[in-house]
């Protein structure tokens, strides 16, 4: 079971109803902060999770509405006692951003370790990969990632399978987690024990992009896909266009073409006073779009 | 007529109810505002005054809670079309933060002018010293400075004393903005037309520091004294001490020591969930005092 909480639905500046994009994952008690707006802070302490179990923050872009809250998170984290590692993931150029922000923060009592534009699968929480991050490049005026969150789950233990295969029991638990072992001068792998593999989850998280031909299958099959959508009425296809953002349509071709699950519209901009008003754009490409508000939940379980 | 608005009355971290600590003045269509945490910006956009009027950031130090929205509202006023010259005041080595935080706003299309721990008066509007202001060095963990802001208020002019000074009448108007003519061989003065020096207005701010012994001339005779005031209890005396900040009691022996006309106490610590129940301590050494609260606004007038 999973929890994510969009933090903030706004885009460019925040305004009095709507925080900055942001959204927190939390599984088995570690945390993955996706952006950082003004704002994101007051929205983390009215949810409640908690500052010091954040193990990743993952930038998208360096513009302000998704990094200015980092300083100030990053010392809100050492006041609450995090002494653990902290991973930092960004597009290209990111740490020099990181270390420009940190001036009001120079001395932490954990270590940042900051990753950019990773072009393989990163184990982001632990060396065990039980959640994965992947990244894409998107298309914006900067330097944009895009990220989807795997979240492994291991195959199902077999009992009959390790009898049938003469696996001694003492054996049995070491395998579950998918380890080969040997014993008296015999090999035993874990598929000796454990069944088909289990589907896990997947959260895809695009922001500040146009819908470029990548996105689909980057995002594909994802139960859950947080999107841009800045500009609700196809009228405004052309400011889309120009500042390299989408339409709730265009969000709503993607989650098709992507076969998702669910689709959650975000990152509205400040003059899109109703984003209710546009909905049916979006879900005329896709049905199962919901208008994100500013700390709305998810549980994702797995089937 | 002089308007005041308390952005935000939180210190350390923001809170849901409480933005932080951040004041804007308004006058005369300009804007100087005092310090810049997260969440200021929400502040001004639900207060309506504009951002592209702002000609003045005075930051008081370089703790995230006071200059953490900097950059955000860096960009905001930049989109809101400003392009007069901005001067943005602050401690010693504010510059080097100023261009550490502007890491994502690299290119402004006005131009930023920053000036560290000022010793003498400036002229903080224009040249013309509308609004001055002086600053003080307080004590706190790292450097920081309070301000205070005083509005000049021209003298009366008297038409009698214009014509028993034979002035032309064609030079009245000039004589009454403080400047001296020479006319058909004979220099006129203001002081031909103008009554005595009427009394202006004085706002003063001093936070995150505990109170030492320069602050009450500094704020002598303020209409308005916004105090830090981070713990209500007398018995949180020896943390106000450990943290450099001050209590209820000791904001409320400097009003009275700077014989001001009304203290307004702000930047609440996060522990201090209901001010109110502490402004007794406060009171009884200053009776005027008010509980800061989030976009509070006094309108001051010449008397």
């Amino acid at each position: 079971m999973l929890d994510i909480c969009i933090l903030g639905t706004g885009g460019g500046m925040p305004v009095p109803e709507r925080f900055l994009s942001a959204a927190l994952i939390r599984y088995q008690g570690r945390k993955i902060l996706i952006d950082c707006g003004e704002g994101s802070q007051v929205s983390m302490k009215i949810l409640g999770w908690g500052f010091k179990t954040i193990d990743a923050i993952c930038i998208t872009h360096a513009h302000g509405d998704h990094i200015i809250g980092l300083p100030g998170l990053l010392m809100t984290m050492a006041n609450s006692g995090k002494t653990d590692p902290l991973t930092i993931v960004g597009p290209k150029g990111i740490e020099k951003i990181v270390d420009g922000l940190r001036v009001i923060v120079p001395e932490l009592p954990y270590k940042v370790n900051v990753i950019e534009n990773p072009k393989e699968t990163i184990n982001i929480i632990d060396d065990k990969g039980i959640i994965n991050l992947n990244a894409i490049e998107l298309d914006h005026s900067v330097p944009c990632i895009g990220y989807s969150f795997n979240i492994k789950r291991s195959a199902k233990f077999i009992s009959e399978k390790a009898i049938k295969n003469n696996v001694p029991k003492k054996l049995w638990s070491k395998l579950q987690r998918n380890e080969s072992i040997e014993y008296e001068d015999k090999v035993y792998t874990s598929d000796m024990v454990l069944g088909e593999g289990r589907k896990g989850l997947k959260i895809s998280y695009i922001t500040d992009t146009r819908p470029i031909t990548t996105i689909p299958a980057f995002i594909e099959n994802s139960d859950l896909f947080i999107c841009e959508a800045n500009y609700g009425s196809d009228d405004d296809l052309h400011k889309a266009i120009k500042n390299k953002h989408m339409i709730f349509r265009e969000a709503g071709i993607l989650a098709k073409q992507g076969n998702v699950d669910k689709l959650v519209l975000s990152h509205f901009g400040p003059a899109l006073a109703n984003p209710e008003d546009y909905i049916e754009n979006a879900r005329e490409e896709f049905e199962d779009t919901i208008i994100g508000r500013d700390r709305m939940e998810f549980t994702l379980k797995f089937t």
